[in-house]
């Protein structure tokens, strides 16, 4: 009998690995295990599909399950969920939810790909129909149609964070009178430097959408948010407080957790079994510039670890080198992004910092379309090694945080970065380019 | 008597070499010397001032004259040329040009920031008042007046380079016939693989801009432009050959010259003699792929070796480490960059290169603003070290390269590429960033 792997999870990471896995070892038996209703999808789509730049939820899925199965030869099954895994037996404890039918399904090989799910706080209400967390495309299709249903009218988002800012900017493109409330000072605060994170706040409110920080949620009800600061009217409430890696099953099958619960995995993506394997949002990752086991849910990282996962199961060797810490987004007009450390961060992992937050514009100046763009640089103190980078700006500034998260991952110091080679013309930059104008502002700190 | 420096030029490398000394010496005499109207401008501006994005010439100067004399005290003197250079009596033969009286200046240290002037050949009428070049921004106001004086209705620019491109986008919008008449086969052949310049070729057609290659110009009469392909009507005739760096002066005066006929300078920008310096678009330059000298005649070069020559001449040090060859573009809608070697210059080298040119989109595919992108990974055989990237496509492709370049400078292979921690979300990118896309695809040839 062919060696047997089970992949549990239908997204990103789950078959980057099976293709993976597939290509290196054409005589492996690959089984798909998804409870929902699609394959390899754009989670990160759904803003885009609610605002209506996107016409219907299959043009986020990049792969159908049909193109796994014909192409890959992956026996996709989908409406399937994982109930247990069994690693001394080797088996996993599979229901078919259209069916309502248990069998167990036996493996050589198993990957955790099973992704994260919306914090939902222990609150009064958290557990009405009306409160939403979106996470897979499923999730999105859901929301949508019960906001149209419901002709709904108001929606409340909870937290400012990068989903729940852009679910708000989709809702109040849709049409809805939008309220955001968010417990912290300002939006963005795990990601942003404060300063930063002020300069993204007069982008919201000059969108229309209601925006109420340092508001702490206190319960749900039909039709109403309860905060700190009095009732809310919400026909519907999105919540956008992050997520939690989903590890619910790999814990009960014995495997070792990480950091926030995170599936613990070695730099193939090894989990704590042999034979299992984890990538993607439910398994723990590694940053490069604090040197610290962290938890991120993002579809570049899901890709990555999953290819990864795929390689050493189908037999090859691969190696996840960790991330830096990058993260864009597009707010309400603005173009907001980071990478590396931020302050606060980079002093936690024990770095003493130096900074500098400079005002350029996207463009050249003189030219009619530049806008307003705010850089900021973190480096180490002594040593100028840049160990951060914000960008808050207007279109064509936010994408040039890839310059530095290259700079952050060869370990340059500002000084380096001041003498980048950069690309300049007019119609793109200004003569120093905002990443080495805010460098060399640091230089003079070092 | 303090120490006297004397700069010849004021734009770029000049003035950034003459603010960086007063910056770190505030007792040096510092005398700048500029034939021209004007300081500091850019002179990349030019063809947004044709098109008329730019209301005037001055919204293009960064500093004026008195800027410098006030906040720098710097002696500009506008109109000033510098005729000759005794370095052994250690003085500038300087002529007024508004009161054609001619003077000796003394010196302690000398900087030559004289530019470039652009390649005019041998061809019968060349020097006819109709064939303009287009360098200083000058030349660009005697170009526009021209044009708008004649009522000029037929444009032929000669060269299809970055300058010839860009004038002939920017006398098309401003109006007139355009007729491109380039020698080589294609585009941009200095600049671009012939794969990548071939995508540029249907962008200039579709805006209505006629384009023919493989054309040599013949000789210039008033009103027609004699080529191997008949006669093309104009009234005015743009060349956009590329440019030589303007070392006549340096040479005469007995310094060493380089590639080119470029000043030769140190890592310090020190030219052949003691206290002479050189920057900007009149200096040699440092390829740090190809590991040759090399003549680049860019902004940010100038500026960067400018504030190099500056700090040095000011008692500080600096060096120059050199570029990797990047450049970008902005024609005819699309974007095109480059940074690294091409193939052909990598090969000439020395290298054996593996490529892959891939097809992808400037965002997730699924928005309704997603533009096609071509992107081109060059490197070396064997090793994988990323040596040249190329790009070509919609709003938001091109700056991509400055990802490219801090890798190249940071001698990253393509794996390492792949590894990187880029930034995605819809609006900015597809999951894999085109820069990574096209690493992938060379890792499999490495």
């Amino acid at each position: 009998m062919p060696e047997r792997l089970v992949v549990i999870g239908g997204d990103a990471a789950g078959m980057a690995a099976a293709s993976q896995a597939r290509r290196l070892n054409p005589n492996l038996d690959i089984v798909d295990l998804e409870r929902g209703t699609r394959t390899s999808y754009s989670a990160c789509g759904i803003p885009y599909l609610v605002a209506g730049d996107v016409a219907s939820p299959d043009d986020l899925v990049a792969r159908t399950p049909e193109e796994f199965r014909r192409e890959h030869r992956i026996d996709v099954r989908m409406r399937h969920e994982a109930m247990a895994v069994d690693l001394d037996a080797r088996t996993v404890e599979v229901r078919s939810l259209d069916h309502d039918r248990t069998f167990r399904l036996g493996f050589d090989q198993l990957m955790f790909g099973t992704g994260a799910r919306p914090i939902r706080p222990a609150l009064p209400g958290i557990d009405g129909a009306q409160v939403r967390g979106v996470q897979t495309l499923d999730d999105g299709c859901h929301l949508l149609t019960q906001a149209k249903e419901m002709g709904c009218r108001d929606v409340v988002v909870v937290g400012a964070g990068y989903i729940g800012l852009e679910m708000a900017e989709a809702f109040h493109r849709w049409g809805a009178r939008v309220v955001l409330v968010e417990a912290a000072e300002r939006p963005m605060s795990r990601t942003l430097d404060p300063d930063m994170a002020d300069r993204v706040v007069g982008q919201i409110h000059r969108l229309g959408i209601e925006a109420r920080f340092g508001v702490g949620v206190e319960g749900f009800e039909a039709g109403v948010v309860h905060t700190a600061a009095g009732p809310v009217r919400a026909d519907l409430v999105v919540l956008g407080l992050g997520v939690a890696p989903e590890s619910t099953l790999a814990e009960q099958a014995g495997l070792t957790l990480g950091t926030r619960g995170s599936i613990s995995v070695d730099r193939r993506q090894a989990a704590s079994a042999p034979g299992v394997w984890s990538a993607g949002d439910c398994a723990e990752t590694y940053n490069r510039v604090s040197q610290r086991r962290m938890h991120v849910a993002l579809g570049t990282v899901a890709n990555k670890t999953g290819r990864v996962a795929g390689v050493n199961i189908g037999g090859g060797y691969a190696t996840f080198p960790g991330v830096v810490g990058t993260a864009i987004t597009k707010v309400c007009g603005t173009e907001v992004s980071r990478t590396g450390l931020s302050t606060d961060e980079a002093e936690r992992a024990g770095f003493q910092v130096v900074s500098a937050t400079v005002e350029t514009t996207t463009v050249a100046g003189y030219l009619p379309n530049a806008e307003p763009m705010t850089a900021k640089a973190i480096a180490e103190k002594g040593t100028g090694r840049l160990l951060g980078f914000q960008i808050v700006g207007g279109a064509g500034a936010a994408k040039r945080i890839d310059t530095a998260a290259t700079a952050i991952t060869a370990e340059m110091t500002v000084m380096d970065v001041v003498e980048l080679d950069l690309a300049y013309a007019p119609p793109f930059s200004s003569v120093w380019d905002p990443v080495q104008v805010a460098a060399r502002a640091v230089v003079r700190q070092v």
